[in-house]
């Protein structure tokens, strides 16, 4: 399909080239070429881009990125530079490349600053955040934003009307030091990363994020990092066999309402036609997004998979790109293949 | 369909009762039903069995068990008196119940000599361990038995060649408090049960339990703690972008391959037929067992939804009973309806 | 769900009470309440549908109706008479009830008037034709609606901008005497009424009569009347391996584009979840529209069934009553459930 | 996968190679390949399937074939024939080929002897039919195998233990001329295969065929030739609703036990994943065979698609050869990848 719109998309500040080598070295295939890939924001990209039929991407700030940044002022001052950056590096391409703004979230006040700022400024079309952020003397607190002091946040992210992409971060700090250490092929992709979303989105659901902010959206990648497979037996423990008499005042609606009105999951690294098909019956095509989660996935694997999936075609236009463009407001990307 | 077999069965100790009855304010809807239903071991079952279809059950201690007792003598201690009672409770039963071992997971050695005992002596079926075990002077340490020094174990598993399921339990210590405390409706079956197996178990995967002990036999429930619908995700990371070095020692086969040859994973409370399909799809008839998870799930719900779930006649007999019998050689088992 | 819409229901002419009972007695459990529940337009019905959730039906003459008549001029005149007798049966229920006009077939011209008039006239939301139309001096003769001819037909179909509903009929005529009788059993809804209107509708299809008349909207009962589960095959025939010269020059599009564009289909008389998740799959949500296909059906098998399906509620809405309420334009229902 | 088994493959017969290399002008790409590769036996035919993974193949003479001819004699003579020449061409290489007789359908006596001379003296592994036999004096009858006086001949399939493929053939003879005339791009793959098989076999299930045979096994291609699709509208009218007095006595049993106990589907021609997940559901992995339908369709489509299909190992497994295996009894055929 010509003209797909890609969410999950990422890119590295150039300046840290030499940390982002060292890392892509820990699992790339071609940790050179992996490099390459991340510092480069509209070259290699676009001509990517071109080859599989991708017409707009939303870019964003690679993992674990300024939620690995335990020192607030430091983490403050990176997520405005990433966003500076960013706003400038894709300037002259507002027809096929929109930003999602890069957040300290060290202080809910300051993070809805920065995110006013940048859409208002820039003109960026939500954030995205790699779930908890680093606090702490060691960096060993995380920072959940389901708690009752980030309502002022929230209020910002719905007033702005944008979207909020909740994207996973390696487990980090002593607490997790030795078991995942003993299991450290689980850190990341195989695991890790859909347990801390899962988690923090759940708690985002039960500690009532959503009943206090009924219009804020929320993406999560990865197909949604496992709920849709546990939706049944969530909503089993939550409704059918009594929803605890604490969590009916906060946490007035079911779980399937929320997946319904507030949470969208995308297909960013998971390119499997069964598991889409079960979230299309568990959750449905307009609440799903096409995105790579490039460039840890490549676009070949992503596209390919995407344009011959065994779905129907009208699903496939919500998922690749019209969903995408109306969630998030793409006025400027005009679809040459429409 | 008439002669089912259910696995994931508890029962408690009467001399607990008080403690039972307490924990079961925690969350059931009707305590002092749970509580008595948990404290009978054959009057009410049967009657619930005879009434729903249900031909024979495998018993096991209820959960959090052994594996919230942190000392090592204390926890043996109760093993045995446990494997005792319920082995005298079922002896006028054969046909209708069988037993799992409960383990105290300390000392590997302790634990293959109980399993022995309990095999050899009073003809269990296997064992259930309630995930991790408590350990250290406040409970705080876990012990995974995913480690080297639990092979001594695993042998002795394989050897006796009987089944081990692998039942969740609550996160316990200080490392968790604060992080569940404020997330509380997500302990247990809603989030950290998954969470919890999933991770002890792809542990075991990759730290090469299996490769080592290449006929271990794991059940876990729930329709399979989330792991089917990573399949695809877990094998692209491990398989098509590149399987890492240490781990393509310990770890030769693919997931699905462990899946097809090593686990097996069961309905208990997860009665949601879209997702049966998928593991159908994903993991296959062979490898699906019936159970219920009684009493925390009630027979009607599991077994209602079982008998008129829209599956082929061919799987449905083997979920609900075939397969099970064939995994657990319930000889002693005669099935009226066959 | 409350408010749902249903729309391929039937009513009989009281005048034909005899013969209505007569049928009734050939397959009705029941063949009294069956023959008392067709003739009721308002009372029974209205009972039925408060007590399960309908809030709208769209009614229809019971097949084979006009299409059995082989007599023109009797056929006209027994279609302008259920129209009138209906319109005013319906009259002061317009919040609940709509009509799908009755058709005699026999010329392209009059149907087109006699549609043209009670859309114009009474408000009718469509028309409902039962497979082919008998003809011919002893009714041996079958009109398809696929061939030239018929164009004008559908000229004015698409200038009112109304659905056309293609319901089954029995095969008839001495051609298929020896054939249906010698297998009795399958005609009817276990086989011969899908294998019509399948071959009707595709006949459409590879006559060009969506390319001609690209705004045509037609509906099919059953789930699809098997079609869903063969686009693959058929596909691959047009498409993959070779698209023959003529087919090429009268059906330009796939015929997933046909189902995408032109092509509805009704969950009457399949309540089958396996089949409705594969018709999400190949069909997609946004095509697929709640019907029961009462009295043949009843309305607890059709809603108790619907409104239980293990579907998102996105996709249940959408199934249940939205899709109808725009495709049948339907702004006098009232959904007080909304 | 290696080691695949094929089953429904075709060959012709070399003296028609004329009459071959027109009718493949009528649908075929290249026609001269077409040509060449059906009148081909073993030699392209063992590269392709070195070359694509298939172990073994089960070879029948192409459709219409013997079916097509409604002189008795001359079709007992050609059915005699196609045997004796298929027998001698695949002699020298039992361990890749079996092969499906060829007969005539004009007489029960007679095909029963036929199937008995090729299965004791040639090794036959079953049989395969081309639907209805044409008969009369100029071909218009059509000979259904489900009427009373074909107990005769399936008393001989069961007793020589073997299983029966009921493959479809063209509508012929001048009932359908004009019937099929006016929408010739549906004749075969594309919907009157399907429709004539289907209703052949449900005849035979509701004449009472499998309760007077209840061992006969009958397969059936193109993933069932649409029935799975309707088991549950089939089960409904049959069993829900009301089995009519006329058939409880025939047809004992459900649809769906039919399709447990006597019926198997293969893949030929339907390379549909979410067809072959649907199946799954429906029918199950124990009675669906890879096939590819060689040379109509290529090994490339059918192999590839099925490798990389995605269906669980196990399942793939058992479809891809065990299956086969087994129910044709192929002991000479070492599957060297097993």
């Amino acid at each position: 399909m010509l003209g797909k719109i890609a969410l999950e998309e990422a890119f590295a500040l150039p300046r840290f080239a030499e940390r982002t080598r060292w890392w892509a070295g820990l699992f790339a295939v071609d940790p050179d070429k992996h490099a390459a890939e991340i510092n480069d924001i509209t070259e290699t990209r676009i001509k990517y881009m071109d080859k599989y039929g991708v017409g707009f991407q939303l870019l964003s700030y690679t993992a674990p990125g300024v939620q690995d940044v335990w020192n607030k002022e430091e983490a403050e001052a990176l997520a405005t530079e990433v966003n500076d950056y960013v706003a400038t590096a894709i300037k002259s391409h507002p027809d096929r490349f929109g930003a999602l703004a890069t957040l300290s979230m060290h202080d809910p006040n300051q993070a809805a600053n920065e995110l006013r700022r940048v859409v208002k400024e820039y003109g960026f079309k939500g954030a995205l955040v790699n779930d908890t952020q680093r606090a702490g003397a060691d960096g060993d607190d995380m920072i959940f934003y389901d708690q009752p002091e980030w309502d002022l946040f929230w209020s910002t992210v719905t007033e702005l009307d944008v979207p909020f992409y909740l994207h996973p971060r390696n487990p980090t700090g002593t607490i997790h030091d030795k078991l995942w250490a003993q299991r450290k092929w689980l850190v990341g992709p195989p695991l890790s990363f859909a347990q801390g979303v899962s988690l923090h989105l759940l708690g985002m659901v039960t500690n009532g994020v959503f009943d206090r902010h009924p219009k804020l959206q929320i993406v999560i990648g990865h197909l949604g990092e496992h709920l849709p497979f546990d939706l049944w037996r969530i909503n089993h423990w939550f409704e059918d066999v009594k929803k605890p008499l604490g969590l009916k005042e906060t946490c007035k609606k079911t779980i399937r309402e929320y997946f319904a009105q507030n949470i969208w999951i995308t297909t960013s690294g998971h390119f499997s036609t069964p598991t889409l098909h079960y979230c299309l019956t568990e959750v449905g095509a307009d609440r799903i997004l096409f995105s790579i989660d490039y460039p840890f996935e490549n676009f070949h694997d992503a596209c390919d998979w995407f344009d011959k999936a065994e779905i129907n075609d009208v699903d496939r236009r919500k998922i690749g790109k019209d969903n995408a463009k109306k969630l998030f407001k793409l006025g400027e990307y005009k679809d040459s293949s429409a």
